[in-house]
């Protein structure tokens, strides 16, 4: 029986608990109806991944973050621009079906973009505790430096922006995923759950690193990694796509990872 | 005749020509009809920056940025927090008064965040157009990595993050100041006023540099350079600190420079 577009999305959205008021996750291309011929499963649904998914055959394209650089594909501002132009023209012409797996993922418990990034980093073990925005890990006392050095390696990593001093003995870490840095979120958790270190994907640059800044001036040794966005979750939605190939067996299900967006000179 | 904290902020204002509604800028501390003893301007009113403004004997703090990690004042979370409560007690135990000038000097005309960056890089006579939220600039040809070198050097920055190919010609230049990277403002420049480079303060990552990184891979010449928010307002804040002193000759008037908020490792 041919799996159509609207099966697999109905397959993703099983496992979502509680649903998010005023979604980003919709079908933003394509014919729900259409059948799958296969899937590729991407954090960031670049003009390059689009490629590939065609090359390789897939139809169905999910993607954690959306097509047109912004959160909420609702208010688009690019449509005379020829960059947006033609890439939706693109879409179109290989008729593409592009579902965007954002708020779903983040709702699995636990949190499937927090899980792959965990068990990338080797640190299942050590979970302390899921928070509904956040993970605390325990780990064996190492400085800030041994883990940023850690966190390099196992997440494929070329430059880590860090605050603090890196010989910081560490224990007690706060991870949050992509776009959780601001300070509404993170700063409350050193407190709260007596951390020693955090990481993070993005925030703004003078919330939580200048917390950690003034928090290490007055003697206080708390560190912050910063690993970037898609550094932080991109190993979630490999995670997914090794879930859905074992659910989907008759259906090819590729995983594109994307490079960094960023150069550092 | 002393100079009092209402006459400082009252000749900060002057020039501002168009109010700014629900603005930030306030005296967070302070009273204001405190005599002034010594003024300290600073880009971020870090912990180490109060402490420095008090050892010069300066008793006002003019600092662009906010004193508790979030853009607004008026909502703090933070105040059962450590850190947040010995910042405070520093500040009324000195006796500090501390004045957020944010929207005003972002308002003068030209932008004066704006005016220092520019200078700074040594580019007055190339600027072609001010905009409201960003300044065009007309480059004499050269490639996207020697720009990035000039702007290194000139600006005194370690690593810089960029998007698109180094040997890109650049020639026309959209520069955007602090927080002002986000995809709604940047993105339409490109097209609009034909630029083959932007340069911004900080951003979110998925939506600049996502947009250069495709518009890249359909082959056109773009490139994009993130210099971070402390780093392209700060010279803004010395132009300003400079300008100060020249309008208040008897009382001192100290330019507090932060260093970099993350080490790259």
């Amino acid at each position: 029986m041919p799996i159509l577009v609207q099966d697999v999305i109905d397959m993703l959205t099983a496992p979502v608990e509680t649903t998010v008021p005023d979604s980003v996750d919709q079908l933003i291309h394509g014919d729900p109806h259409a059948v799958v011929r296969g899937i590729a499963v991407t954090f960031m649904a670049t003009q390059q991944a689009l490629e590939q998914a065609s090359r390789l055959g897939a139809n169905l394209i999910i993607s954690h973050e959306g097509l047109f650089y912004r959160h909420r594909h609702s208010t688009p501002i690019l449509v005379e621009e020829p960059v947006y132009a033609a890439k939706k023209r693109f879409i179109e012409e290989r008729d593409l079906a592009v579902y965007r797996f954002h708020d779903g993922v983040h709702r699995y418990r636990p949190d499937g973009i927090m899980e792959g990034l965990i068990r990338q980093l080797g640190w299942e073990s050590f979970v302390n505790e899921h928070l509904s925005a956040a993970s605390i890990v325990h780990l064996p006392r190492s400085t800030a430096g041994e883990i940023a050095a850690h966190v390099k390696q196992s997440l494929g990593i070329g430059c880590l922006r860090t605050v603090g001093d890196l010989t910081t003995a560490c224990e007690r870490v706060g991870l949050l995923a992509g776009c959780r840095g601001g300070g509404d979120l993170a700063i409350p958790l050193f407190e709260k759950h007596k951390l020693d270190l955090i990481l993070y994907g993005e925030g703004p640059e003078w919330e939580t690193p200048e917390y950690v800044r003034d928090a290490v001036g007055m003697g206080q040794g708390k560190a912050l990694l910063v690993l970037g966005h898609l550094e932080s979750e991109q190993p979630g939605m490999k995670l997914f796509a090794d879930r859905l190939r074992g659910m989907l067996p008759d259906v090819p299900v590729f995983f594109i990872p994307v490079n960094p967006v960023f150069q550092v000179v």
